[in-house]
């Protein structure tokens, strides 16, 4: 199909600017010159709206969102153990699926394409995403002390399985997933590490998150979570890695210099009581950072307007000094550094060539008058639920702000129905 | 008119049940039990609906929407005598009012009912206020060096002129606002006391935003601002102070005894790097803490759902204990303590013999499922764009998200004007 999205307030680059985009198929065919021979089967009007690229959540579990609003203003243990972790323990894999299916509508409501994945249920996640037509690098959450843990095994068992069920499929990428270094034995780890190797995979893993987790990395192995996977040549294998929000310099200088991406989730680092990373030193020694939600259990959304609000916030506030993360460079972190962690690199941008993942706002609503700066705008003042049309791959799968191929009603019955099971 | 709102979920004290509301013309005259002989003229479906009490924004300067997203991500310097302040002074009255307008339409379309105001346009801001149908209390910025200061002099005369044209009207009300102690020399400040005092008036100020103002304030009078105020008898007045960021236990502690109501401003203090108000200590010391937008010039936006959620966000992470500023403490600052610091006792919650200031939102939307703690969800959860309706005295002034009895167009064209006009 052939969409003209005629006058268009489009964010290319860092700028934005007037634009007619040509949308030919999978791809974007041509930015105000069309591509040879194009007729339009269906033209948008632009005038009163915004495109973006479509945003990339670098780090969500979607199959929590039934664990939405449920278990607030808790301890750590008392929220994961009393509250999260006897509710999985139950939890059938049609209600991970459910749950996955409100997540991926969620993020389609508020300009989400893409996003990276951490689960525990096989194919749940995979299937709800690739049904919605979102994009999305699944890791199976890997958890296990050493190479003959019968459940690790396990676990990366339906990890290669479901990796292999999706491989013919261009919008479903898969990254092992080790969860963390507290979750994971070193003889484990290295173990995933060869399997990285071997099959040629990279990383999806928690890292620095807590205080606790850094000092009980010391008690055992006399150096930081960073400093420790460093030393196994774990970050050999290109990483992502969620969260780092207690990282030295020293830490830091290694993750530069070994291209780890970091996946800065500044909303559940605050709920959970871990803090805030310090992006601006990552920013300034040259790492990626993007940005992820985490779950709805610890967020208590997946809005990425919301996280990139408090992504430029919070460093200003932290540092006294009011012109770091610009909205520019927290633009970045949402779209393009998120491609580039996720490995999906025909995305990220609106540009001729690129995938047609594209976001359109509407511009008719108080927060964006007056429309002087709407590059400020998206990071500043938007809330999310400017956005009207999504697609991706050149394919409208929401328009009006709503699903063009799903019954909203149908999913959040099931998750009321998932909720009121798990109790 | 009467109104039952039926079978809806309404914040009744803390807690989300199930209740009839009949509103009678101004009042919410029964909870569950119809009043005698209520007849509604109106009924309202309110099983996909969540009642809240309006929001009361403790914090802004309603005019400043002209100046939204102009001037971002900028050392405070640039920001205000470089950016701000040359606009300011060559702005229209009219100009003032359109953008007064502007807020006024953000608020109600995100809830808020009532706002307490900082502004430099005589009658400009009261006016949308009054006009809108929001709640009011207006302060005129006094700044001057002494009691024969001219300018001083004169801006409390506009003040005090303005305040007698609304004598009569209940919802817009009048603080003396002196604007800040580097604004206002003390020979001045102690004439404020007196005027206060012999008008029955109380302040409205900013109050220790930044380091650079209690440094100033040490160096010039050796004593923190809050003592300095607090040792001229300041306190003796009642009064509401904006931002509180650079406090010390001490200064908490003279807050405490004062009855001084903080008017917390999460977002504008991140964003122009001043820091975080010690909200926890506050509230352990028995504070009135509420909470405010501060102006789109600063936030940038008047979404008191936004700052809600940085609210009970931020201290978490600052404080490294999960538990703090939770959900229905934080919905207390936006309501009933609001209601207290504005002084209009009679609203910010849903109980019978109250105002009918209430707020519908639409919880058919992903964010609000599963539906396990609608108290946790307004806070965690909601952007402020699910708000559908919105009555003040028991007047509908928004219904399905737009405005009753304005052109937003019209509003969106005069601004954008404006801001053409500003440069």
């Amino acid at each position: 199909m052939n969409i003209l999205i005629k006058n268009v307030n489009a964010l290319i680059g860092s700028e934005v600017k007037t634009a007619d985009i040509y949308v030919k198929g999978e791809y974007i065919a041509g930015i105000n010159a069309a591509p040879e021979g194009f007729v339009p089967d269906k033209t948008i009007d632009g005038s009163d709206k915004l495109a973006i690229p479509g945003l990339i959540n670098s780090h969500t579990h979607s199959y929590m969102s039934v664990f939405r609003n449920l278990a607030d203003d808790l301890s750590f243990d008392e929220w994961l153990f009393k509250s999260i972790m006897p509710r999985e323990d139950i939890m059938h894999p049609e209600e991970a699926y459910w749950g996955a299916m409100l997540s991926c509508m969620e993020m389609l409501k508020t300009g989400t394409t893409c996003f990276m994945n951490m689960h525990i249920f096989p194919g749940m996640d995979s299937a709800a995403a690739d049904k919605m037509g979102l994009k999305a690098v699944m890791t199976r959450g890997l958890v296990g002390s050493d190479r003959k843990d019968e459940g690790g095994l396990r676990r990366l068992q339906e990890h290669m399985e479901e990796r292999d069920r999706f491989k013919d499929n261009p919008r479903i990428k898969f990254k092992l997933g080790p969860h963390a270094i507290y979750t994971c034995g070193q003889d484990y780890l290295e173990y995933l590490l060869q399997t990285a190797k071997d099959t040629d995979q990279q990383f999806h893993i928690h890292l620095s998150e807590s205080a606790g987790e850094v000092q009980n990395c010391y008690k055992e192995h006399g150096k930081s979570p960073v400093e420790y996977l460093d030393d196994m040549g774990f970050f050999d294998v290109p990483t992502a890695a969620a969260h780092c929000v207690h990282v030295s310099e020293g830490d830091m200088d290694i993750m530069a210099k070994k291209g780890v991406s970091v996946l800065h989730n500044p909303k559940s680092n605050l709920k959970l009581a871990n803090g805030t990373a310090p992006v601006p030193r990552m920013v300034e020694k040259g790492i990626n950072v993007c940005i992820g939600t985490d779950s709805q259990a610890s967020n208590n959304n997946l809005n990425m307007f919301s996280d990139m609000n408090f992504a430029a916030l919070l460093p200003k506030g932290e540092t006294a000094v009011p012109t770091v993360c610009a909205a520019r460079e927290v633009l970045k972190f949402a779209t393009v550094n998120g491609a580039k962690a996720l490995g999906f690199s025909d995305t990220g941008e609106i540009a001729e060539g690129k995938k047609a993942d594209i976001v359109l706002l509407d511009l008719l609503r108080p927060e964006f008058y007056p429309r002087v700066n709407l590059t400020a705008a998206l990071v500043y003042s938007a809330n999310g639920s400017e956005v009207d049309t999504v697609m991706v791959d050149g394919r409208i799968l929401l328009e009006n702000g709503h699903l063009t191929q799903f019954d909203e009603a149908e999913i959040y019955a099931k998750v009321e129905e998932a909720a009121k099971r798990l109790g």
